[in-house]
């Protein structure tokens, strides 16, 4: 018999492994065996989950984890009546937010996030993409993506970096995008790429942001420093994003309420994952949902993700993510379980988490429930009981 | 100078007194003094809260917590497509969780409402309102009024408890509800009130459920035994439930999205609150909100519960009902924290708690923001700093 350094027994695993009791063994901080405890051949200390759910540690694909100041004062105000105008003239909107994280250093911009992220991480998450895209300025830029490898660090939560450059246009650049790309964006990410920052790139296809010609100049600067892409698309309307990202084999296409039939064709055959994020339609109260039939029909995996931003989805819970994909979006709870563990998985390009098997990471959530549905059902509930990261609980 | 037990200093006193800094003096487990620093006429040993935004402990004035089992597999059942007859064979709908609260002890009641009573503790809540209805039997209501009470003993949560045997029919009276009330309803009212386990009375009045004219017979009873009453009302179509509520000059009236401006005029002029439910709105995918501007521009004082039953609105955190209220029904910041402590209480009829005013119970919650509209404005997130229940740290 071989050694682990631990076996769960008494678990239900999930997803994919069906309802019967399993057991787990685990050894160098990976998955050694996942399935019936009958098929165990390793040896080590055991413990007893009590027939608690154990699924991969949790993934949140899609977040602007990092920024300066929130936007609870504008929230206030839209709902007390105020006007487009009077917000803008009060300083809001993401001009806020931009002004904000310029301002903060990188310790105040970390010690803003730490409290985001170990929400994250006290419901069982253990990999986080955190995006740049509010410094809009090259040193900016780099300063968020600094902050996202820092949290990285010591917090016992992964952080894989996204260079969002193309996210909108500063006060500097008004009307002036392919100037604003050329001077600051691609610089930016071409900087940043060489400090080893950025592990995937990121834009926003949409009117209020970048046209599908514009997007390409930055995906064509990422492919040049042989980076994977990525795309906020079709969120508002129907610009044509999500072709883009397909014919640019993007890892990602992310919101997509607005894509088409022949978009999920596209994204099927260059293996493009949906993220869907249910709390920005959420809180701006969206009512076209995405094309999730479509994605079902032609086998594009969903993802689920926070979005964590502080303009259009404050949200830091990611089972309350997957609550409302359920409830706004219809998707199953299985599908929602996908979506935050093997599909976020993919959709950030990551091949050693998101699933119960062999050779995996150890990154492991133990739930408090009977039935993974309970995961999705609940609404702001946390049944974490314990999590694993690379084999040690934490 | 008084003696205080402790002077909270460095304070953002919310809501009522301003953006000011403040300062709250406390002793005897009551609320001394509250207001600028400047004020304070006590000594005592101080604590500096560094800013922070204080308010009173959140009061969760509508809830059934207490329930057996839940309802995840219904919940993935209706996604995965199943008709409404197909989730009925499976046992689904109010009729499971009867079956589930009839069959499990007090003690197992007991222990699967704790963790979500701890869930609202952990979000400043202090006062939680619990109600039975997924008895229909004399025994079992009374075993659910029995396990509500337990719960607000050695928890650091006061409970009120609320009568609610007319929620739905029993199997064994279907389409007999008057018999119901006669041989059940109204004879397990009158034994839970001998045995001190009822302080409040409510009914469903809708067409699924009581109509107005069997609710009236359960508040005659409730009234020859001297207790306040309260309504579900007006949830799903308007069927004067609200009218009939206020006529019985009734705590609360709640749901009320179908509520009318006679009806907010009724309510104000019997000093009926409104009390939101914004979860089971976001669960059921409902459309009509209730009529804000209609209680605003009467008076009407509006309340926000989390509603937290395992069928319609399995939700747990009041500070997402808070998110959710504002989201959905168009609330302000500053109403929905009303909403959840001075008007919250006065739903319950409790005048010792909900203000930072002298006299009042010292349930206080400090919250990590800035800004009290950030408790609103955040999705998913828990900034409770510090709780303190009767002046007591916990
Ligand atoms: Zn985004
Ligand atoms: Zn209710």
């Amino acid at each position: 018999m071989e050694t682990a350094d631990l076996i769960l027994t008494n678990t239900r695993l999930a997803p994919g492994f069906g309802p019967d009791r399993g057991a787990l063994a685990i050894g160098g901080g990976r998955i050694l065996y996942a399935g019936p405890e009958a098929g165990l051949t390793h040896d080590g200390s055991r413990r007893d989950l009590g027939g608690r759910v154990v699924t991969p540690a949790l993934i949140d694909c899609h977040t602007h984890l990092v920024h300066g100041g929130h936007r609870a004062a504008e929230f206030a105000l839209r709902l007390e009546g105020a006007s487009y105008e009077q917000i803008a003239r009060a300083g809001g909107g993401i001009v806020s937010t931009v002004r904000a994280t310029r301002e903060a250093s990188e310790e105040q911009l970390y010690q803003q996030a730490l409290p985001r992220l170990k929400a994250l991480r006290a419901e069982g998450v253990a990999l986080v993409e955190i995006k740049s895209g509010y410094g809009l300025d090259i040193e900016t830029e780099l300063k968020m993506l600094r902050v996202a490898r820092r949290l990285g660090m010591g917090q016992g939560v992964r952080v894989v970096t996204t260079f969002l450059g193309a996210h909108s246009l500063p006060l500097s650049h008004k009307e002036m995008p392919d100037v604003y790309l050329s001077d600051i964006c691609i610089p930016a990410l071409q900087a940043a790429a060489a400090e080893g920052l950025v592990d995937a790139v990121d834009g926003f296809c949409e009117g209020i942001a970048f046209s599908p010609e514009q997007i390409a100049r930055v995906f064509d600067a990422a492919k040049a420093l042989n980076l994977p892409v990525k795309l906020h698309a079709e969120q508002l309307s129907h610009l044509g994003g999500t072709a883009l990202a397909a014919r640019y084999g993007a890892l990602s296409a992310d919101h997509v309420e607005y894509a088409t039939e022949a978009d999920a064709r596209l994204m099927a055959a260059s293996g493009t994952v949906a993220v869907l994020l249910p709390g920005a339609f959420y809180a701006l109260r969206e009512t076209q949902g995405p094309p999730v039939a479509a994605f079902r029909a032609h086998k594009v995996p969903m993802a689920v993700a926070t979005d964590a931003n502080p303009g259009t989805s404050p949200l830091t819970s990611l089972l309350l993510a997957m609550n409302m994909a359920c409830t706004l979006f219809r998707l199953t709870p299985d599908e929602a379980l996908r979506g935050v563990t093997e599909h976020a998985a993919r959709a950030l390009g990551v091949t050693d988490c998101g699933r119960l098997a062999p050779g995996m990471r150890a990154d492991l959530a133990v739930w408090d429930v009977g039935d993974p549905a309970e995961l999705a059902y609940r609404i702001g509930f946390n049944p974490l009981h314990t999590r694993y990261f690379e084999g040690q609980e934490c």
